[in-house]
């Protein structure tokens, strides 16, 4: 089959890549569409030493299970269920957990992909597959709710006009936050605009201490740095990105401030797909470009090099995402 | 007066520095008896560029107001109580407060210091002047429980074995919890175990992820990062220690594994009180020896290069600590 495969040294697409057999409780999908993310391009620089097809983000058509020949998209992490974190409702923590396309499990950008049954949802009719290959990174935004209680009102300030920014910045103004979203590029920042949201450019963010919450989506080590600077006493940051490698920065206002510090990974499937049905939250419209899985990695370059939001891979040739 | 001021270059013994004028709303206090706490050690060593009266730790007698002739500890945030943190409740907060011999305020390491009369507190006559001494880092501790929430039987790690790691452990166990204290010195580790409290070696730490708190009272760049490898997947770390100046550590683990890192400062004085007074606490265990003012130099030395738990100052030689 078709693969986008990440090596030691390089990114390359091959054609040739033997087709995955689905283990006992897994199910084949016939991916139809895959998105790529920032993560991807941290892999590629090394982040977590991964190997093999890459991509966590997509839609297919299962092909056995109760799912079968209905489109689906799939969580991402793989776990025992039977060890202790597992038994505790944390299976996204279990430690021997594979990730898809992250940790020792072949991702999506790939004709088929094999997940365990149970990380499938099957996707709603009203969601188009281009807006359904967004439920990953928009349950990701829902976690954020999902970890911290949230006033109507609160000042809440999103560092990151990215993809990932966006999309918290979206949910947690639905959620009733006075959010504003701090960045560094005028068009994203004039597409939050249009999406009703505040913004305002990283050179002119005022350094005073008055939000309530400060929510990392830079994937910069300058993140937290500024967050601490902005959040007032009492307040929390939560952190949605990864920063590969060792930081450097001042702690003791942590201490001073007494501020609370989260850290949030992977989110509620079930949500995200409701915020896609009943139309919450608007997906498409980060939606820079769609390429054909051949042309995988010119995409990842330029997702790298330029400054975009969403890069989609139409992986499906018979299937083009409407 | 007497004092112990500390001045650009070092820390001197003056027996003629100026008696300090209450403010309006303020109260003078005759310094009975002070404790050198981790902080002192960290100002002398340039922390926060304090010059002044150092301490912070004290019971005196209040020279006017309602306890006038009565001993009293004292709250060390001094506020305006008009700002928006003040009307909030968060007045240890505000950012126009000083804070005793920390931050614009001269401290208690002298014959005679001043608080807003609202700061102090009456000690009970079961409490002795040398257990009253650690109100304010009892309350540091009783924090904890105020901000995070405990569950019975939930394993604790504190990280640190001196003055404040002591009494973090020795609440949390009161809270029910399951303690384990970690340090690197035999003497206070054995101390911990007397007080039956579990302990481990630092060199003998296993880095088991298993750890649902975690409680850096290290004082040690190096807490955070040892907090990160021993703390469970969704578990929290406390940071009650400040570090002056920036570190260098991977924040990853924390996005990963979504664990809270919370930041612990000052506490509830009335909670400390009524644990001296029912005597829940053991704190007169911690002290290791007690000079007159006048020696509080050789203190500060002592406690900077010796493993000491805690130094108290007999500020008033006609009343020396019972």
């Amino acid at each position: 089959m078709r693969a986008v495969v990440l090596g030691a040294e390089s990114v390359t697409f091959t054609a040739d890549y033997p087709a995955p057999i689905p283990a006992v409780g897994e199910v084949a999908v016939r991916v139809l569409c895959a998105g790529v993310c920032e993560t991807d391009l941290q892999l590629v620089r090394g982040y977590m030493g991964f190997r093999g097809i890459l991509g966590h983000e997509f839609v297919g058509v299962a092909e056995s299970g109760p799912f079968r020949g209905r489109r689906v998209v799939g969580e991402i992490n793989a776990s025992c269920g039977t060890c202790e974190l597992c038994r505790q409702g944390l299976a996204n923590h279990c430690p021997s957990r594979s990730v898809l396309g992250i940790l020792n499990r072949d991702g999506a950008f790939a004709d088929v992909v094999c997940l365990p049954q149970t990380n499938l949802h099957p996707v709603p009719d009203e969601i188009s597959t281009r807006s359904a290959v967004f439920t990953e990174p928009l349950a990701a935004a829902f976690q954020i709710p999902a970890q911290v209680p949230l006033r109507s009102g609160q000042k809440v300030v999103v560092l990151g006009d990215g993809r990932l920014g966006n999309l918290c910045a979206q949910v947690l103004a639905r959620e009733g936050c006075s959010v504003t979203v701090v960045g560094k590029h005028a068009r994203k920042l004039a597409l939050l605009s249009q999406l009703g949201l505040a913004t305002v450019p990283l050179e002119s963010l005022s350094r005073e201490r008055r939000a309530d919450l400060v929510v990392d989506c830079t994937g910069s080590p300058t993140g937290l740095a500024t967050a601490l600077e902005i959040v007032r006493p009492r307040g929390t940051i939560v952190l949605k990105t990864t920063v590969a490698g060792p930081q450097t920065l001042s702690l003791a206002p942590v201490v001073i401030d007494e501020v609370t510090i989260v850290g949030s990974r992977c989110g509620p499937f079930p949500r995200a797909l409701v915020a896609l049905r009943e139309r919450q939250i608007d997906v498409e419209s980060l939606i820079d470009g769609v390429y054909p899985l051949e042309e995988a990695t010119t995409a990842l370059d330029r997702a790298h090099t330029e400054p975009v939001l969403k890069f989609l891979l139409a992986v499906d040739p018979s299937s083009p995402p409407p």
